[in-house]
């Protein structure tokens, strides 16, 4: 799990902190004095896989050098409800100033982290692994793509030059020139781009055979039933890595696992996440 | 509805693309030629309020200045599966390299606009109206909240600046000084900032009329019951905005906004959202 | 009195330096050795409110991480001529280096804190208070109204969107549609933006009367003799918040104050500030 | 006189208009419909010489592409009371919105080139000329520098690198070395860098020879009575340019013009700058 | 060939512009008219391949968007000396203030590209190809990888993430640890990023096999004799891709090529780049 | 030797790890444990003047704040082959991640201090000096000359604002005007900018002396064989500064210095330089 750069995070967070805090918080700053300090915990209100602490943290640091933190739970921990993810201790403006973009970041992250945890639960046993899209929020890939490690997922190609994929779309606009355009693409894709490998999309079985003889290294079997799945892993025998994709279901992912593919790609564990339930509770003889 | 500026949303789109694209579409460069031109439309395959096609333009653009777009529908256009959202041609290159970039923001902001629509249908006919809140993902707020007009809600407040908002945590962090704490808040936070309104959070009715005591301009009743919201209205009779918050769902908006209270904060229109699922069909023949 | 963030302050103090220091100071760099170290005090040449310490001390920290303070007078401290500001000892090079930067932050909103305090105390005793405007330096709002709290006045709205204010030049835009134009804007303009105060500018009497009826929270009395003024309070009876616009002097900012209205609203003590007469007095035998 | 880049001027435009603009102008969005045309002229209330047009053109033109300017004066024009400085139409909504903006570049940048060309005027049929300094506003130096010259001044150095400056500071710092420091520093900084002139503070006579003595290009004649700058004049006798500084008034700068010295530099024109009265004035039939 | 995009060539190009300008181009602004105009041809003083002519386009538009380009020759052409590599006709402020801007650009890059070219012709009718490295300029690779291609070089990694390249330093930083670490590294890179290729330095026979026993795509035959080399790539017999690396001289890379490598990465085709020799010659009649 | 901020060096290698890192370095965080630390020499494998070694130190730090360097050789510092630069201790993956970009800036800016070096010692007994030129790679410059003042060169000018420098192209621009055209520009020139001094191009002695009649501070002595050069010097006769350019080489360089120029400008120290061969070699039992 390749962890993001502290640098990084503090400038997303000093961002973020920019964006909620404009040009000042008004209600802090006449209702709060500026001396007081408090305590809180940063609890959840339901199960869940934390993701993104290290944003929790450097938001209230950077509103209060001094801050101090206690009993972090590590990023990948998986938590009951009612549970602390931390405690801390610091000047009340800065807690109550900061709370807010903390549990942005931690809420979303964690639902990705969650999310993908839930997927790859259900395919515990299979070796089958979950792999996360490209469907990410404009501005977090790298987030969404670390949270997706945190829940146990596998990340497919951080952008468009890591990987050649070579989908319905790239043949219709080569508008029908060649016999077999899958394998010309794919010739063409390894001339250029000899250190990547090459993904191929196939819908159908005959594609697939396609996508072998052109030498793909990886074949993309999109939309298919649990049936042609099976079809298709026995027809690559191990000549190339198979991954499933397309409207993947948590009640569906385990049947598709059982098919034997490699990697089932969900666009969902980032496209579509559902914010983890946690508030920061102050302690009010703090 | 503010739209928003022309020139941010270039920018945004500018480092999406650079998020997504980094050092080159590797496929599209090896596979298709640089002077085919493709046509394709942007098709949903569900029911939805749209939102954000300025984003989706910007992303084209900025690959093929002469890109031609028809048929656009407008931010706010509710449309059954199926439909069209917009038909694009120009460069084949320029039109897959920005795909999955265009899609990314139109498929989240619609995402937005149509969880806001299906509040904003479920109370339709009662006076109240479905507002958004602070939970939304960081870097993104502008956008999100533009999508939650978009499908014809109301903006809270943008940031920490533009209202006073009172919360328990405030008053925890004051460890218990004046016997009526509410009050003496709100006269500090009127006298440094006159020019704001002053939102109070009350969870019991008690609360409430100490915030109508010390003159609050709104009142955020949080977590109460049908029966509780009803009776605070009736207290409240006018001398203040009334807002209901606290784990607003689908089910239950109906009989919160029966209550007679004039707002319905619902945090999960932003923080939990399910993207629309939008895809970019090629015209195989074009 | 809301701070200015930290990490705000060493931004723009470090952009400050590079458009000074360019490719490096080539007087220092040649005639004084890297190894020395002097000692200075800031000092006032004249009677002055303080306002922006922090930034002379992050101009002269970041060339010197090691720069040692004393007697740091705080910001809004009111100093006669001839006072130290603060000690500052450190490298010779980055005391040298730094010194027109640090100075130029200083001397500039010392003068704005200076000139509010003036408007201040001239009208000490009556309920009126001083309040800014946008008239501001492009890129130093944020700075100019942290300094008019500094020297005792009241921050007016910090950009478009945190107080609706309806002038004349909106009226004119509507190209004279409805019969009570001012109550239609307010309605509309509450209609949307429910959670913010509405300010209408009224030049007569007349005007006051429509925006009264339309319900507005504060009423700009613009350009009117101390006569009308004194009339608008009394018309407005508490209905509404009175401020006082237009042309306001030293002079005459007495006279508008005893007229009752709430605030009165400067441009000049942003828009036209003569910089403190403030040296960097290097101690010789040190 | 030097124009600032077109890229530059818009950079600084769209920065300024995010700050005012923030999440968007809520007055005009609600009161003001989208399609809605004004006409307006930019009108100055008192005798000024212009400067920044080009920014008050980008301001408008950032909310607004199509908005068409008619008879726009140039910079460096010397205008009366009552003037136009140009007339605008476009949208109306972008014409309200980017007002402020555009009056505040103007009003200030007017201010700088109208004090200057007041102390210009002062000296008029004397051989001497107007300088500015470094005592600029952060962010402004390049602007205000412009403003100087569209006033008819003439710009001193433009930061630390682009001239060698030996002031007492610097002598102080080197803790009474050799017996005669200005020599050896003169000497050193013309080693380091040859392709800089030299310029040398001097207090006294004693210092004026001692700075021709070691070869300076330009002597500051700082603080000293006519009667003393007279004499320095022709001690100098053309073998170095001779500056005037230090606390020059409108009063006071024909006597030390009068003295025979090239140029006179004055702090107060870009650190004390009144702003210009002027105006956005819609045409209420437009 | 990935074409850098035009946004981020714009981007690069102004701020070498604003590197080298300044505060402005005190030369050509007192010496030559504004309204004056230039033709000019930029000419090639030796044999060489082109790149990077869209930077030297874009310098001198962003001064004149009217200049006007003739016979601009495409990047990748073989230019002998004496060749004009564009006509260009505009502004002679902006020629004169563009023209250093726009050779240092084109001189580098054209640079590498010639470097690459003169591999790749030494090596022309072997099956092998050039290749790049990552001892790129800071805040160059993607340029200096762009001019490998106009050149004929074929691209290696873009950075550390689009593919797994174990070394001698990671195995040292193993300290020790398993019999066979090589092939305990490549199970564990694959493990983690199964959608990237894996590349292994070897610096001897015992050290590929272990490399193919292990499973390697890609085997870094690092300095190795061409006897070496060649029993290398006998070894391999097509299970692994072969690349020869380290000190490759033009004088010994064919003798490398015919060892039957399929690469060989050049680290001086882009750390160690002669300029070319370009001039822009002004038409003295124009 | 002015030497570059070091927040400016942070920002630079912030930028330049990045450019390498981009989502993550695959192969150390799957290869290399966490927890590992390693000991590494930074050793030239060939005679050298070292520079950028505050580079190389920022990479180490700023992927591992708590690395530890021991006998850092400083900048400027001559270096035989087989030589420590310095020894660093630390994290195994930040060692290893950072290595590549530490490198990229040393080997770089050594590799111009080195040839800088090279011409410096090849004059050594004549009064001239090396110059360098603005012919260096965009985004670097300040980079580029402090590596030269390593070296033992001095600076020309920064950019085009802190010289003038009159080329043959600035006056084929003026299309032919005056008969003195030189003297007419020089005038120009210094009333505009009379704080800067003033550089003439000449290519023959005819244009030496107009140059001199002019009142040129310094003369570029353009191409000149070295009797032509003595003769320039002979009729400068110390009344202006002399700066031979023009194709200068390495072989050549005493030739031009003993006709007793001041000094004598090299483009190709900063346009074509030969990076230093040197690498990281980890301690194996480390």
């Amino acid at each position: 799990m390749r962890e993001l750069p502290l640098q990084e995070i503090r400038r997303l967070v000093g961002e973020a902190l920019r964006e909620d805090i404009r040009s000042g918080d008004a209600t802090t700053a006449s209702v709060v004095p500026a001396g007081n300090r408090s305590c809180a915990h940063m609890v959840t209100r339901e199960t869940m896989v934390v993701s993104g602490m290290a944003f929790a943290i450097a938001a209230f640091q950077s509103l209060d050098p001094d801050v101090v933190f206690r009993d972090v739970v590590p990023d990948g921990a998986r938590l009951m409800a009612g549970t602390s993810l931390m405690q801390v201790t610091g000047s009340s403006r800065a807690l109550l100033t900061a709370e807010r973009t903390a549990l942005n970041f931690v809420q979303r992250l964690s639902g990705v982290a969650t999310a993908t945890a839930a997927f790859v639960d259900a395919i515990a046993g299979t070796p089958a692994r979950v792999l996360d899209t490209r469907k990410t929020t404009p501005g977090w890939r790298a987030l969404e793509k670390y949270a997706v490690a945190c829940g146990g997922g596998v990340n497919h190609r951080h952008g468009l030059d890591d990987l050649i994929l070579i989908k319905d779309n790239h043949l219709a606009a080569l508008h029908g020139a060649s016999p077999n355009p899958v394998a010309a693409a794919i010739a063409r894709a390894r001339a250029h781009f000899p250190y990547l490998k090459i993904e191929v999309e196939a819908d159908t079985l005959e594609q697939v055979s396609q996508a072998l003889a052109g030498g793909a290294d990886i074949i993309l079997l999109d939309n298919m039933s649990p049936a042609q799945l099976a079809a298709a892993v026995r027809l690559c025998a191990g000549r190339a890595i198979t991954e499933a994709s397309g409207g993947v279901r948590l009640e569906t992912v385990r049947s598709i696992a059982d098919t034997g593919v490699d990697f089932i790609s969900v666009g969902a564990i980032t496209h579509s996440v559902r914010a983890i339930d946690i508030g920061l509770d102050f302690d009010p003889t703090a």
